[in-house]
């Protein structure tokens, strides 16, 4: 028997996301399919935290016990020939047998791309959200700044959600122009990085970043919507589509 | 009666390339399809070159001619709305009714991707080739450079083709590792432009290229597949998913 801990990136354009679900595709189930046929038993994959269909991921975290004897550098190739091209296991490594992905995170680090230009080039579509009309993005920096520290985030927390608390700890939280390479020169990019996320909360952050960059409300509102605790004080929750996992650490 | 230029981009995965066929979706033969709809006439479109199933463009240019009066800004946004998502016309302007996009070219560009470590990023698997082991990129560089200037590129010529010439003029021709950005840290780039390009040369060139950065020859070996003016000479024609036509000028 043992642990193993794997960091894996997947195009999340055509799945359900990563968890398991009745119907449609999922990383999890994708993944659990592929030890299953390895182990020659069922093998129960446990994710640092779900991603919603249509979002992307640089660098989840899973892990997973084997009961066959297997290297680490074998576990990466034998998941990446039974998994589609569009996952793509990356490392893994033995871990301790009480290994939880998602307990035993200190930081994840969240990536949002937005196109601001007129025309989305094809070679982006899916991992954008296409936003006309001119940005303010040093107003939008200055907002996403205010988050940074330990905030009650209930404003940004999409619904259906059970936690005890909605009190989190972020980081950093900034917005950028992308620095231009050959495909992306029209990218706006939030980079939030915390302790723990609330279900939706870096697409509700976007979406209210959006209007202040967009000059319909000042940067300081954001501290305004943080201190209502209420999600319809915020802005909307940006598409699935323009959301990367980048990285989960430990 | 007014004739225009487009500069299109589009991903090339889903389609059977620039010309329409009896079968599959064209790039060609969506812009015509739209075109006939906006002109309520059927419109004819020719292209600055074909590109083959797979190929994709950054700035493919094409020419055709309207009965209906419409303002070059129109054309694009009417184009957009009709076209799929992984077909942009980014620009348009009014020409004089004798302008061929093919014949008044006097420069083309293409770039091919090359993936150059184990595991391909998910973001990436259709946009270029995966080559596995490492690459001497000095000596495909060295190798590239020779190209540059009249030759006859007999060659790399793709099989079907039905030529006057098979000399033509490369304007540069290079090999490097592509700048480290947030998604292709792994590629290198072949990046050529010339006059003119024969038929499946760049892809042919690309192949032999590979042959010599693996250390298979050394880079002199490609002046002697140019002067063998024999495709069975060169090394493979590399996959269509690489390549880029990057613009055309005039």
């Amino acid at each position: 028997m043992a642990r193993f801990r794997i960091t894996v990136s997947y195009d999340g354009t055509d799945f359900v996301g990563w968890q398991r679900q009745a119907a449609g595709v999922s990383i999890q189930g994708l993944l659990e399919d592929a030890l299953a046929e390895l182990d020659e038993a069922a093998v129960s994959v446990l994710g640092a935290g779900r991603t919603d269909a249509g979002v992307h991921a640089l660098g989840q975290v899973a892990a997973f016990t084997l009961t066959r004897a297997i290297a680490a550098d074998a576990v990466v190739r034998a998941l990446n020939v039974r998994l589609p091209l569009s996952v793509r296991v990356l490392e893994a490594e033995e871990v301790a047998a009480d290994f939880h992905p998602q307990f035993a995170a200190t930081s994840k680090a969240y990536r949002y791309r937005i196109w601001n230009s007129d025309i989305v080039s094809p070679f982006e579509r899916q991992y954008v959200w296409h936003v006309f009309g001119a940005l303010d993005v040093a107003a939008m920096n200055e907002a996403a700044r205010m988050l940074e520290g330990t905030h009650d985030f209930a404003a940004f927390q999409g619904t259906g959600s059970d936690v005890k608390t909605t009190e989190r700890t972020v980081f950093s939280s900034l917005v950028l122009r992308q620095a231009q390479d050959e495909r992306s020169e029209s990218v706006i990019r939030y980079e939030v990085s915390g302790a723990g996320f609330l279900r939706h909360m870096v697409r509700a952050i976007v979406g209210t970043l959006v209007e202040i960059g967009r000059g319909r409300r000042p940067p300081e509102w954001m501290r305004e919507v943080v201190a209502s605790r209420n999600r319809s004080e915020a802005g909307v929750t940006a598409p699935a589509a323009g959301l990367f996992l980048v990285r989960v650490e430990y």
